[in-house]
């Protein structure tokens, strides 16, 4: 299963039509259920089409409109890309300013998606997990490489190939450079100083880059968190652009980009440390987002500090930097209560051995932080920052590459754990009462133990009547070392008013070591 | 300081006129700040006059205009009451529907507040703490007795004398009854059943009674938090009424209570268990309450699982049930950051010895819940569930009369360290890197280590450079014990990139007792 999803499923995202530059091919007349339908139209290329042009089409099945944006692409071409989410036959029919990309119609059918096609990421029925638009569970075990997209086509295979053979189902990717890189001008250059761009003038090909790296993770049935703003280009400054510009930009990513159904969205890393913005700002941005993208793909913002008001409409779930939250699964299930959306904690310190303590946890470290946030009903990011000459900018989360630490194979099999629990995902349960335990009342447990090394456990689970009266086999599961052990099985009578025990085992023997959980499946 | 605090205030909270009954008074001509003028009229007491006759003054100062609506108290005598926050000559106009009421004119001085009169309480600049409106700083240190005030003047009485020797300066007590109580009839009865009572007519005699319970915590320096609804008089069903009679009910306790300055609005108790209103009932109550409270006093709503959205902009402080919370100073600052307003924590179980776990706490665990809390900025709440028959219907938490417990000396304990404390408040301290600090950065710190006994704290602070290389005097504090001890001074130096100690003085030795604080003081 987690092998055959590494398998390069070529076409599954790649586009209707491959129109690479200004060769124009007839639109596709058959798509797969959320894979792309691209529509390539010649046009102007005189004046500033990024800002004279308006182009767009309106896609109808079964008397459902959808109004998707279309971009200029350079080179007198534009485009429209649509995901199409219902199967059946669509009819499309272009929108402009001007005569030539106007009033064009089209059809195509939409069909079953490919093998490894399960639509985009939505939040769950709960309120609190991931599906794939199939029903699938989605279980985020998340990575982030700020501008490895931005590297050389060689670092990006390189990059490519140690995701192929990594646990991490998310990418945390920013759209403008923040280390040392390659492709670093999104805007056309005016001059030879740093900020001598145009913000009214895309470059195509850095944009045409970037949607070959997303396309590239949607085929290792990676996600793509793209990552909009960040406040580490003080020097360029693309994150202290004019509203407008930022109006322009947010609407030029969400027409290129929305299609692919890997794509989400972070409005920004750190929002808090930009400071040529306000929470007006940022509120704007989320609408002028929202009213961009058809597609309505999965919206968040990362914080520094001050968290923003994850409660807002246009968040989809909570992305939080905070590495103390995640060493206590009663700090990560709050974030639960008090947003009332998915948690993913995309920033916890980072497994590394740079002088910085947000980027010198050990293995154990990271992988700790993980399963105190998954027993709190949360999910949580990885990422590396080692680097020969410790310097943060050269490691994997800088620029991607190979990865050197010991957390990642601890994190594959975490995700297999998860594969195998309760669908949708791990609950947080009676936090408030301190049983430490995740899971699925009645169902399904998770005990984890942390740096501590109890010799024994009393298995006390907390319910009242027939529907807690349940028989349990036991697992003990060293999350460090990999292994899980079965250990017998626990059959439940009522020990209080509040739990449950099984008289003739109240306790389970542990093997004295740190790292250690224990899985208690209904039987 | 404290001691004159608990005299008896004669005068600083009892009307500027006292009306009581039907035999009516000229409005005083003097009043001080932040106390209450009165304005009591004959009227119309045919018809139904709390829903038939509208009534209110526009009081002006310095061409400053303030409307505050009046109520109906019965035998045909309706009263405005009006708390000046400004001194100077005021002049009132009155309105109405009804021309006997409609046109009156008046006008009185306000001057200085008596002596112990700090005006009313109020969030600070800042967003995490409370002050009086004279700038005092607010501790809270709350208790909480739902229906005492519903009880005998005899009960009452008792129960004021308890507060007067203990260290509460905030009391929540519901307006609707959910205990055996003397007083059990907010609505004009119109049958013997449980549900035969008009929602249309009040009995003022009920709300007389009530409000001078208001006015004698007020003269004991306690701030009453009012808890308009509640979900436990399921019989009764107060809090099922239809929503103009709930809009009716609100608009009379703003009315009538709203210019007393020790008064909350705590919207509901477990507001989430009251099955009978949707989120929707609740933010309509609060714009409706504060639409009806010129005085604008706090408001605030308590869960009992599901919280409430307290960045709502009606919310001045966060109300909160958790327990769990309040054992780690990491989950109570989280409370802080997601809310970004002043957090109380009402309700963290309480010291008693009922068989619910909600109510068996040990003393020494709710003075750990207070310090837990206050290392983490924020503030707890105080009850006791100790009874005879140990039903809590019956004890302090239910009734008031006397306490049984051992926490409050300890709390009071508490309330003097917060008093000699930073102004406005404890801060937590660089949270997220796991200090357990609570203070003012480069001037007062608070550690404190719970139940763990340990023999020595390595004195490590965060901090960089000149302005972290200070000295501090230490003071090991028992906080069960109540003894603070002197234990000499740390002159600090960096000792690497995020931290200063004292090289001379890496530790200090404890006495390896649980409940120990350690407090540090800029010299």
């Amino acid at each position: 299963m987690t092998v055959s999803r590494r398998t390069i499923l070529t076409g599954t995202l790649a586009a209707g039509v491959v129109a690479a530059g200004p060769a124009l091919a007839a639109p596709a007349t058959q798509v797969e259920r959320w894979g792309v339908f691209e529509i390539a139209m010649p046009g102007p290329a005189q004046g500033n089409p990024f800002d004279d042009v308006c182009v767009a089409a309106v896609f109808e099945c079964d008397g459902r409109h959808v109004r998707v944006p279309g971009f200029y692409d350079g080179d007198g071409t534009y485009r429209i890309r649509f995901s199409p989410d219902a199967m059946g036959q669509w009819r499309w029919r272009s929108e402009s300013n001007v005569a030539s990309l106007d009033g064009r119609t089209g059809a195509f059918r939409c069909g079953l998606p490919g093998k490894a096609n399960r639509g985009p990421v939505r939040v769950t029925r709960d309120g609190f997990h991931f599906a794939y638009a199939d029903g699938t569970p989605y279980r985020q075990i998340g990575t982030t490489s700020y501008s490895w997209a931005l590297q050389s086509d060689a670092k990006c295979a390189e990059t490519l190939a140690t995701l192929a053979a990594a646990p991490f189902n998310k990418m945390r990717m920013l759209v403008f450079p923040n280390v040392p890189s390659v492709a670093t001008d999104p805007f056309v250059r005016t001059g030879a100083g740093p900020r001598d761009w145009d913000a009214a003038r895309f470059d195509p090909a850095y944009f045409r880059r970037y949607e070959d790296r997303l396309r590239k993770l949607g085929e290792l049935g990676i996600e793509a968190d793209v990552i909009l703003f960040h406040p580490y280009d003080v020097k360029r400054g693309y994150s202290d652009m004019r509203r407008a510009d930022d109006e322009r930009y947010v609407r030029y990513v969400a027409a290129r980009f929305g299609a692919f159904r890997n794509v989400w969205w972070s409005m920004a890393n750190e929002y808090d440390d930009v400071k040529s913005k306000s929470d007006a700002d940022w509120d704007h941005l989320f609408q002028v987002l929202q009213a961009a993208d058809p597609h309505d793909r999965l919206r968040s913002i990362h914080q520094i500090k001050r968290y923003y008001d994850h409660r807002k409409p246009w968040i989809t779930h909570a992305s939080v930097q905070n590495g103390h939250a995640v060493l206590d699964d009663g700090r990560a299930e709050l974030h639960r209560a008090m947003t009332e959306k998915p948690v993913i904690f995309d920033e916890v310190c980072y497994e590394g051995d740079i002088a910085k303590r947000w980027g010198n946890l050990s293995a154990q470290g990271l992988v700790e932080r993980f399963w105190w946030g998954t027993i709190g009903g949360t999910y949580v990011g990885h990422s590396e920052t080692f680097a020969s000459d410790h310097n943060a900018d050269f490691s994997w989360l800088g620029q991607g590459g190979t990865l050197r630490g010991a957390s990642a194979p601890r994190l594959a099999f975490l995700r297999r754990i998860l594969d195998d629990g309760p669908v949708p995902g791990i609950d947080p349960i009676q936090t408030w009462w301190g049983y430490r335990l995740g899971g699925r009342e009645h169902d399904y447990y998770l005990r984890y133990f942390g740096a501590d090394s109890p010799s024994e456990w009393p298995v006390v689970l907390p319910g009242k009547g027939a529907e807690a009266l349940r028989s349990y086999r036991a697992d003990i599961i060293d999350t460090w070392n990999m292994t899980i052990t079965p250990a017998g099985s626990f059959t439940m009578a009522q020990m209080n008013e509040y739990d449950v025990h099984d008289p003739a085992r109240p306790t389970l023997a542990l093997p004295g070591r740190p790292w250690i959980a224990v899985r208690l499946v209904r039987t």
